[in-house]
């Protein structure tokens, strides 16, 4: 019989109020009466920090570990040591990058480390689209204009744009970055660019209306919106720092629903502050939960504006919910019964090895 | 020699901090030197309410009246009759619902109502496709949770959707709801209907992707979105009141940038109180300015969700600034230069009859 360990957010009246809501420690992915049917035992918590946590200590017997990218049960080597029965640790959801990929490889002989692919991709491409329009059309000034009571069209119209004519360029084309620019195409953009070291096909490129930049720096300086969409490893950690914002466009807006350590927050502040950029949206930050005081809460340009940030919610609608909430029954279903007849899109490592050239074949991944 | 009337919104420092806030007084659509050099005389006001206001003392010996659907300078019959040197009324955008039309027919033997079609329908799509996005995925209250230093996923996620898999109607398909129907093809909706008296072609619908439904109220039903997207006339004032928002899909949204006086604003009020409406956005407001206590300011659904409203901005983006302040020229130099070589498309009026059966054809427009 197995120990399952959960780590979630709390729901709590919400979780009662809406049993929707799967991703929380009172719904638990829907997942408690199936496993203990089966004589398994699950345990869950959401106390993840520190070795005194409820997480540290129960993770020393749990033979499957699973946690979300929104309020992530961190498996660092540390932890992975003292994990002595862990065979596999599930993401329910999409970004694997709060276990330490090398060390799960060595650790108990390799442990598998799987996801959901595909549960989020779409809620996550919407929350971009909606975060360049918030930000472009300066969207959050004008909604606590009116709540306020006040009434100043040219306090907020000035700038107010079209994303009509602009230029958009995504770090990474990939299942979500692809999805954005499907998205933006009837939006009548002046150019949809992407950087990524693999390209599209030329088909896609043709029916998407897209074309690729060699040099990140170079899409950088033509873009009016950035969007970040790969993944947090040791190339793109903190690759978004005071230099490579630099070469950004004046006036320019970042949009970051990838991971919160893939920019240097205090140099976004800076950024905002000085008004190199115009706008900083997403849902991504570093750590999570954001600490009360992390900067990009209320960073600002000059005008007042130009923040469109929410917590890490992108991917956790309640249609989202569903997707993960069944992929990780799956792949849980794959392992209890020893088939491990995982869909391979879901395998991030795999008998001491890497599964996904996404995150893996690196020396050092997570350094953060 | 002319003088022409010009109402539009104060920018104040705004208009100082941005030039390319033309639709102001200050910037007065940059028309000043050109209609001086000419000779012409230019009264600029934003004052246009009651009879001691600048605007009606100024109408008696204009000849040319230029307002904005922004902060419209109401034409009722009674300052149209007062308005004995007027030959031509501009809108600088598009809606020109503040002209009582059928009086303007009659006055000083036909008056000429024209509008800058097209200016801004991009712009105005653009918002509604934002509102909605705003409005399904939470995002007010998550970016309120932020910005105060908060953080409680579940407390946001529990009413956050994707628009993916969601039914999405909209109220009429002219320049701006088939614009708004073509930005939402990719998001992957389960339908994508409309309501209108006159269908696309059927290629259009092919191409869209979408379908008309023969009755408002059976369209309505099957919508989890609804956009409204018609001009205001005697039969769409006070459409959606109590009755027709009753036949909506309990727990729907509702986003109207079309204009105010179509819905009833103490019945949307009552019905996201409800619970019935989750959610009610868009920027249009009767009257405009939207006094301090209108409702919808500050209605939202018994989880305090669900607004999503701005000032009247969705068609004033500087990019639409432009366009609307280069189209009103090219309209005036028409009428100052005797050619009256109008594009077809931005006569409303004209020559004592209707130019256009958006508005026309109809006993009694404007009642409110």
């Amino acid at each position: 019989m197995v120990k399952v360990l959960l780590c979630l957010y709390d729901g709590g009246k919400h979780a009662q109020d809406v049993p929707a809501l799967l991703g929380t420690t009172e719904n638990e992915l829907g997942i408690r009466k199936w496993l203990e049917d089966q004589g398994h035992t699950l345990v869950t918590t959401s106390d993840k920090e520190g070795p005194n946590s409820v997480f540290e200590k129960e993770l020393v017997d749990a033979e499957v570990i699973i946690t979300t990218p929104f309020h992530p049960g961190y498996l660092t080597p540390e932890r992975l040591a003292k994990a002595k029965n862990l065979k596999i640790a599930i993401t329910a959801g999409i970004g694997s990058d709060h276990v330490d990929l090398p060390a799960a490889n060595k650790t108990n002989g390799g442990i598998t480390v799987a996801e959901v692919t595909g549960s989020n991709v779409v809620s996550v491409a919407e929350h971009v689209v909606m975060t360049i329009l918030v930000l472009l059309r300066n969207f959050v000034p004008a909604h606590e204009q009116v709540a306020k009571g006040n009434w100043d069209v040219a306090a907020v119209a000035k700038q107010e744009y079209d994303l009509e004519g602009k230029v958009v360029g995504t770090v990474a084309v990939g299942r979500i970055g692809e999805r954005v620019l499907r998205r933006l195409k009837p939006f009548g953009c002046k150019e949809l660019l992407y950087f990524d070291y693999q390209p599209l096909s030329a088909d896609k490129e043709a029916e998407i209306g897209c074309r690729r930049v060699d040099s990140l720096e170079e899409m950088l300086a033509q873009c009016d919106v950035v969007t970040i969409n790969c993944p947090l490893h040791e190339k793109t950690q903190g690759l978004f720092n005071k230099e490579l914002i630099s070469k950004m466009k004046p006036g320019s807006y970042l949009v970051n629903t990838a991971r919160g350590a893939i920019v240097v927050k205090e140099d976004v502040a800076a950024a905002l502050k000085s008004g190199h950029l115009a706008g900083y949206g997403g849902d991504v930050w570093f750590p999570q939960p954001a600490p009360a005081d992390h900067p990009l809460r209320t960073a600002v340009n000059p005008f007042g504006f130009g923040n469109a940030m929410t917590p890490h919610m992108s991917g956790t609608s309640l249609d989202a919910q569903k997707r993960y909430a069944d992929g990780t029954k799956a792949i849980l279903e794959s392992y209890l019964t020893g088939k491990h007849d995982y869909r391979p899109e879901d395998l991030i490592v795999y008998g001491g090895d890497w599964a996904t050239k996404s995150y893996g074949q690196r020396d050092k991944v997570n350094k953060q």
